[in-house]
């Protein structure tokens, strides 16, 4: 029976030895940097437990799992460069710490580093495993440029965002499940069941994000609770309440959205207390509930051994659960 | 027998009726924008003249071959970025017309666009194609580095930069006509005179242009002569004429390069005259017409029919004798 922590040990010696190229250093050198930053890498982990519900062979699943991760390392260091954040995981990002030039150029060649780790696939299962790549890949950039229009619209609609952050994140999730199955030959329905349980909890976990930026536990978050009630970020939760607002509530929204100067907790509070009236919290919830449910029920529903599933539940009950 | 204008014409009725994506707009309308701005195509051009050497289904190649011009145009857009360049072939820049995000973003699914387009082979060719395709997309970018690192240098050497235009320029050329070969059957010796071909060439092609920046017929040029002499750009010429001047033709070499107000029409003049007491120009035409001799040697090598090989050889001296 293969455990958690023997998969990550393992990703972590394999991301250690793995060589993405060496000259020129500047190109290379920033890649080793973030991907040596950390992160859970769960999405590699979703993978490697995904290709052992079928296969024996987990390792198999080696390459194309640290794909997804470089992959997702790769739209970081992109990201950061639109976003124009100075800090990943508390340290330096890489167009802070070099220039903005060197983060495109790196990040470009990640891209092309993640399909140097994919295709160690057999023959049979190649282009199966760049379709879903490419297409995921694609999906990724649609939801990292409807993020960036909804900066500066403020009619984005409940459907609207859930279509944004399932194409900016789930999508990746689903993906990492998916390539899981189709390294241990899973058949179609098996496949389509493993992806939709990915984005489904994918869309859960954002939803998380968002609520726990509010109504976290700040010495578990790591993070400012409130930050993005202080940036105005159109959150699920200030979709929420922009819906729902009305009268001097939704006066009062306005009033804290347009303040150019402002106390930073008094508007935190002010902002939580509208949410708390309008009953954000508990439509936020429930929806984080009804996806993570759908997702395991996915999980449930595939047709293999259920002590084969077992780690893969306990893992994602795990992540359904944390708190930061 | 086919004719260049009409795998021309099919390449532009192919690109034109291609969908990149619809959905969101910002993300799909600069890389309409950049594919329509134009340029010769001749990499695409390569790619299915030298399948036609092997097959008559040069068609099977055309999918492939458009990959190699959109990944062409993604390193355009991305490096216009870095280059901070306002216009391309005429027109606003990506980053120009729409911002900086939109040009990385577009750029990042372009890239993806090309491997959607390059996977239409079949499963025999599959793994090849993408891997010499990896390769190559690595080594443009670790070029471009490399470029980006040479401009605050004084020290290039020769072998520096010639290494350095083969990374950023010549080794695409060189997958474009090993590309057909793969998509033709061709084997390993065949597709490797054709890379080889390819990549001299280039070599050729890259010379050239730093050559005819300096002594070419303004008519002809198209953009201003004198134009690398202006910006100190670090062509083979200048690189060149620091490595052989001394003595007085050095200083005044340096002085041109050091001055911070000038005349362009008296620098241009200078400098051009340096390169003349130097022999730069002998230097690398010999340079230019020795890469071209190889390449054409290497395409006169390979192992088909002479009749096939006519259409490649004519359009490849035609590339080899254009003045712009």
């Amino acid at each position: 029976m293969i455990k958690i922590e023997q998969l990550l040990e393992t990703l972590k010696t394999e991301f250690a030895s793995h060589s993405y190229g060496t000259s020129p250093a500047e190109l290379y050198d920033p890649i080793r940097y973030i991907m040596s930053l950390g992160g859970k890498r769960f999405r590699p982990l979703l993978t490697l437990l995904s290709a052992s519900l079928y296969t024996d062979d987990w390792q198999h699943a080696l390459k194309p799992a640290m794909a997804v991760e470089v992959f997702h390392n790769f739209t970081l260091m992109h990201d950061d460069i639109m976003d124009n954040a100075p800090l990943r995981r508390g340290k330096p990002t890489v167009h802070e710490k070099w220039n903005p030039n060197t983060a495109i150029l790196s990040g470009d060649v990640m891209l092309i580093k993640a399909y140097e780790l994919l295709i160690h696939v057999p023959e049979s299962q190649l282009r199966n495993v760049i379709e879903r790549f490419n297409t995921t890949a694609a999906e990724v950039c649609e939801g990292q440029q409807l993020d960036m229009n909804f900066e500066t619209r403020w009619d984005v609609t409940e459907e609207q965002y859930l279509e944004m952050i399932r194409l900016k994140t789930s999508v990746v999730l689903g993906m990492s499940l998916e390539l899981g199955g189709i390294i241990g030959e899973a058949d179609a329905a098996e496949k389509a069941l493993l992806y939709k349980a990915g984005e489904s909890m994918g869309l859960g976990f954002q939803l998380k994000d968002d609520l726990l930026d509010v109504y976290g536990d700040p010495e578990k978050f790591g993070k400012q609770v409130g930050g993005d009630i202080i940036s105005n970020k159109k959150t699920f939760l200030l979709i929420e309440a922009l819906a729902k607002a009305s009268g001097e509530i939704r006066n009062e929204l306005d009033r804290w959205i347009s303040a150019e100067t402002f106390n930073k907790e008094e508007k935190v509070e002010a902002v939580k207390n509208i949410y708390n009236k309008l009953g954000i919290y508990e439509i936020t919830e429930n929806k984080i509930k009804a996806y993570f449910k759908t997702g395991i029920s996915n999980l449930e529903n595939l047709n293999v051994p259920s002590e084969r599933k077992d780690i893969l539940l306990a893992f994602v009950h795990q992540l359904v659960e944390r708190e930061h």
